[in-house]
C-alpha cells in the first residue's frame, strides 16, 4: 500500500562503489549499479536466461554481468552479449527511472513515462555553505507510514528518547498542524527551557554554555511519497529562534528518507544536517553516532506496534491532535493511490 | 484449543520487579506488572492510543505509562490521563482478574465474572514447615497437553532422563490410574531396590546412605486446567513408603504449572517442594540445576512430536494403559471446554 | 515434483554408525539405522504409540528403541516389543526399500513392490584399482533441478567459479548434447589451452608440470531420476585427452548425487572420484577441502535463483544451446513422473 509513481531513496552512491546492490522497492526486486560513465542505473533483479539474481554479478565496463552464465546486461534492459550467443531475441527485462541527486541515489518503481527528475525536491541544505551532513540507514519491520506518524509526532522523544532528546517541556508546548500543498507542517516551540543532553552536547560543540536557557523548535515537514524533514534546533534564549544569529544557536535538519520495502517493513535514511561547525568532521562523526544510537530507541517500538496492529487490523486508534500530522499525511499517501488506481483503470 | 475460564499460572513475582511483562497466554498478549500498593494487574497488552505495546513502557505510582507517548493507564483498562488530552473518551482495554497466590501470578483469561481467587487451589506444601522449593521456567513449542501426557506417563523417564530419575522398575512396575472428580492420579510403587542418581543425592543430602535399598514411589495428579503436582520419594526398604519418618525417607512434590501460550506452545513452570533440609539454600539451588537439566531432556523430544503430529493430523495414536492418566486428563479439559462453548452458545 | 519410484542416496554410511538418522527424503520423513547384522533399514520417522520421532532413539542389538516410552520397532515396520505391553495389535509403520552399495545408503521412496537393488546404477570407479574417492554433503534449499541445469551446463564455472575450475576457453568451445536411453550427455573439450588453478594442482599432484599446455574435457552425463556424473579432466596437449596415458594426465569423476527433501531443498552428495595417486590420502583430504570450497561457491546463486523463480512462476526461461542438457533431464525426469502418475491412476 504505496504510491508507485513517485521518487523514492533506493541507497546512498557508496553502496553501489564497485559492485551492484539488490534491493527491495515497494515490493520490487531491483537490482543498482553504475552503468555507462558511472550513471546509475536500476534495473529488474532477474536474469532472462535462469532467472538469476543479477545483483549477484560484477560491473563491467558499465555492463552488468550476471554472476552465474556471464550474460551481459545493459541498463535499458536488453542483453547486450552473452557468450556464444546471438542475444537480439532475448526478452527484455524492466529498467527503472533513476537519478543520483543530493547525495542519494532516487529510484521510480511506478510509470516510467510520468518520471520527471526535476520532481525529486531539493534539500534545503544543498548547494549552501555551512552545513554538514552524517546519516545512515536502517531496515525497519514495520509499515513505513507507522515511521512518518513516529516523526511527525515528535510527544514520543520524551518517553522513546528520554535521555538524550526528550523533555517534558515537548508535551507540555502545544503542536500546531498546517499544509502547504501536499506539504504537511506539525511544529512546536518550548521557550525559556534547559537544553536536553542531545542539544546540551551541540551548543558546547558551536562554543555555547550547555546549561544556558534556551528557546527550542521543532517543524517537521512531511514531503511525499513518505519523506519527513524536520527543522530542528536551540537558540539562547530571547535571541531569536531559527533566525537567531547563527552563534546564538545550534541547529539544523532532521533527514527521513523513508522507503517501502514490502507493505510491512521499510528502508529508512535518517541523518542530520547541521548548519555549525560544518568543517568539523569528527562532530560530524559523534553526531551520527549518536543520532544512530537514538534512532535505535524506536525499533523495537515501530516493530512490535506493527505486530500488535496485524494481530488486531480491525481495531480503530486514537487520532488526537498530537497525531493531526501523521492523519494528514496519510490522507495525502491515500489520494496519492487513490489517483494512481484511477489511472491505472483509465489504461485498461 | 483450551479452556479459558480457568487460572493460569502467568509468571513469577519477581519477573514483574519494578517493570511490566508482556507475555502471551491463551493466545492472549497481556501485559502484567503491579498497580496501586504493589497488587497485580494485567491487561490487554495494547495501548488504545496507538497500537503500541504496554509491555514496553513503565509502571510510575502504580500506573502503567506507555512507552510511546506516555499515556497511563489504570489497573481497570481505563486511561487515567495523558499529557496534553483529555482522556475521558479513550476506549478501555480488557482487564484480565489476577492473583498472586502461592508463589506465583495467576491470570484467569475468560470470563471475568466467573473468576473466583479462592478456587486457585492450595499447594500442599503451603504453609507448612519443612518444605522448600525451587525452580524455573521453559517455553515450549508443543501443545500444553503433550506436555500433560508427558507427566502423567513417567515411563518415559526410563528412556529420555535414563542418567538421573530413570530405572528400569518404573517400566516393570504396574500403573494404576484413578479419578477423583477432576483429579486425575496415575500411581505407581516400587519396592527394594536401587535409588536412581537424582535421588541416591538426594539420600545422601539427608543424611541416608544413597547405596541402601528403598522404596521409591510417583503419584501425578492432572488438576485442571493443566498442572500436574507429583508426589515423589524414596524411603529406606519397608520403612513406611510415603508415611516413613521424615528421617528415612526423601522426598517432595514435582511442581508442573502449565499454561498455554498459543495452539502449539506452552509455559512450563516446573520446580520441586522438598520435604526434608529446608533450610538449605545451596540444596535448594543445587536440585534447581539438576531439574533443569532433567527437564532440558524433555524439550527436543516434545518440539519433535508435535511438528510429527502437524504432519499427519488424522493419524490415530495408541492408548496403552501407560497413557490412561493422560487420556483421562484430556478428557476432563475437553469437557471443560465444551461447558464453555454451550455456555457462550446460551449467552450468545 | 519428483519421481518416487527411484533409488535416491540418502546417507554415507558413516552417519548412521551407531545410532539413527533421521532425514526427510521427497518429503517423507524418515529414519536410517542399522538393523539386524548391521544391515541398513529405513522406516517412517514416526513412533506408532505417540508419534515421538523413531530417530530420537537409540539401536540396541539392530532393534530401534524409540527414546520416549521404549518400544522397540522392527526393520519391517512392526513393533517387536515395549515394557509391559502387547505389540501384537499395534499398526506398523511403513518400511522403505534401502540398501548400502557403493559408499552409500540408497532408499526408494515411492512403491515398495517395484524397487530392484540390481537398478542401482554401478559407479565407474567401483571395484577398479587406481581410483580414490573424497565427498561431502550440503543441504540447499532450491529444487533439486536447478541444481542439475547447474551441473549439465559447466559455462557458469567461468563466473561462479572464476578462480578455481574456471576459465573463458568452457564459454568458447561448443558444447555437444546427446542422448543414450534416459542418459543425457553434455560435453565440451578444450585444446592447448593452461590448465585452471584447480587442476595445475592436480598436475602437479600427479608430478605434470602445470604450467604445461593441456586438453581438457568435461563429460557431464545425467542419470535419471536426477544424478550427475561428470567425467572429468587434462592431459598433456596432444597426449590423447582422456584416452592418454595415466602418466599424462590428471582426470576423475565429479560426483552429483542429488536427492529431492521437499519440492524447494534437496540434499547435494558431491564428491570426486580421482584417477590419479590414489594412494596419497592427504590428497583426498586436499581435494575434498577445495573442492568444498567451490561447490560452496554455487549454494547463494542457487538458492536465490529459487526465489526469484518463486516470485515469478509464470516467467518462461530461455533454454539456450547450453540448457539442452538440463531441458532434456527435465523432460526425462517429467516422462518418468507422468508414469507414475499414471500407474497410480491405473491402480485406483
Amino acid at each position: 500500500m504505496f504510491p508507485k509513481n513517485a521518487w523514492y531513496v533506493a541507497c546512498t552512491p557508496n553502496e553501489i562503489d564497485g559492485k551492484p546492490l539488490g534491493r527491495k522497492i515497494c515490493n520490487e526486486p531491483i537490482v543498482f549499479y553504475r552503468g555507462p560513465e558511472g550513471a546509475v542505473a536500476a534495473l529488474e533483479d532477474f536474469c532472462p536466461h535462469r532467472g538469476a539474481p543479477l545483483s549477484l554479478g560484477r560491473v563491467v565496463d558499465g555492463k552488468l554481468v550476471c554472476g552465474y552464465h556471464g550474460l551481459e546486461m545493459g541498463c535499458d534492459g536488453k542483453t547486450i552479449a552473452m557468450p556464444g550467443q546471438r542475444v537480439r531475441g532475448f526478452p527484455p527485462i524492466r529498467s527503472y527511472p533513476v537519478a543520483e541527486r543530493y547525495g542519494y541515489v532516487w529510484v521510480w518503481p511506478g510509470d516510467a513515462a510520468q518520471a520527471d527528475v526535476e520532481a525529486i525536491p531539493v534539500p534545503a541544505w544543498h548547494g549552501q555553505t555551512g552545513w554538514a551532513m552524517g546519516g545512515g540507514l536502517f531496515n525497519i519491520r514495520c509499515d513505513y507510514r507507522l515511521l512518518v506518524d513516529n516523526l511527525m509526532d515528535l510527544t514520543h522523544e520524551t518517553y522513546v528518547h528520554a535521555t538524550s532528546i526528550g523533555q517534558k517541556e515537548i508535551d507540555e508546548a502545544p503542536v500546531s498542524t498546517t499544509t502547504d500543498g501536499e506539504v504537511v507542517i506539525t511544529s512546536r516551540r518550548m521557550e525559556n527551557i534547559q537544553a536536553p543532553p542531545f542539544w546540551q552536547d551541540a551548543m558546547a560543540a558551536n562554543g555555547l554554555d550547555p546549561k544556558a536557557l534556551v528557546d527550542r523548535w521543532q517543524v517537521c515537514r512531511f514531503v511525499p511519497p513518505s519523506n519527513v524533514l524536520i527543522d530542528v534546533g536551540v537558540a539562547l534564549a530571547g535571541s531569536g529562534g531559527p533566525d537567531a544569529d547563527l552563534a546564538h544557536r545550534a541547529s539544523g535538519i532532521v533527514v527521513d528518507f523513508i522507503t517501502p520495502e514490502t507493505e510491512h517493513s521499510c528502508w529508512y535514511f535518517w541523518g542530520m544536517a547541521r548548519h555549525f561547525q560544518a568543517d568539523d568532521a569528527a562532530l560530524t562523526d559523534e553526531i551520527r553516532a549518536n543520532q544512530q544510537k537514538i534512532f535505535e530507541e524506536d525499533l523495537e517500538m515501530l516493530e512490535r506496534q506493527q505486530l500488535n496492529l496485524l494481530a488486531h487490523p480491525t481495531r480503530d486508534l486514537l487520532k488526537l491532535n498530537i497525531d493531526t500530522g501523521g492523519v494528514q499525511a496519510r490522507r495525502i499517501i491515500e489520494r496519492r493511490m487513490a489517483a494512481e488506481s484511477k489511472q491505472e483503470g483509465q489504461t485498461a
